[in-house]
């Protein structure tokens, strides 16, 4: 069977349960526009051409009685994502102007760098220069 | 203080305790390239810029003693992610042949569908057209 083709990654999805705390990071700290925002259920952020969707876990666990509420869904536990950048240097300032610790930094064999720190809910983040993933099929 | 740009999202993480049945899901009926693997950890697909990361949350929450090895993460119960396509009829007949059941389908108030399913570690999946997030900043 043919499979037909997709085009990328519309939406991600991470999870916290203070949605004040989660939007004050992603939008202030981290830099990216709020495209929607329902209080007490989720707070969405444009980065490229995906949208980072950030939910409290226990609503979103909670169909809710709109005729536009998506399926349940809410994972517990720190998740991941990670954003790109070619400027690494200036996350690190700038994280450390923001007193973000830098939790962990890795340079890949193809010489690409990764710096590793968490959102206010524990959620791994990570920055990484894109050619991380350039060589790979 | 000047917040330095990101260009996107380089990576979202979904998790599942059968790597194999994602790997065959992800892979064979979704159709997305693998880009890497290490058994019983974790295994990666590209789509478009971004790269879907699949782990199994007990060996990611376990950091590797490999200088390679990131922060710990790891979540459980259901996330979210959703994947572009133009073509929503042939991705209803694509899961239909598969035995995938469409757990749900909606269409938003600018027109866009949205198609939604599950992964075999039951993560909601959505489908959608691109245009569901056009109109926003």
């Amino acid at each position: 069977m043919t499979t037909p083709p997709t085009s990328g990654l519309l939406e991600a999805a991470l999870y916290a349960d203070d949605l004040d705390a989660a939007e004050r990071f992603y939008g202030d700290t981290l830099g990216l526009p709020v495209v929607l925002k329902m209080e007490g259920r989720h707070v969405f952020f444009r980065t490229g051409q995906t949208i980072l969707l950030i939910f409290d876990p226990n609503a979103a666990e909670t169909p809710g009685d709109s005729p536009l509420a998506a399926p349940p869904h809410g994972a517990h536990g720190p998740g991941h994502a990670c954003l790109a950048s070619d400027d690494l240097p200036a996350w690190e300032k700038h994280l450390t102007d923001y007193g973000i610790p830098v939790e962990h930094r890795i340079t890949w064999p193809n010489g690409a760098r990764s710096i590793y720190f968490r959102d206010p809910a524990g959620n791994s983040l990570e920055i990484a220069e894109p050619k991380l993933w350039d060589a790979t099929p």
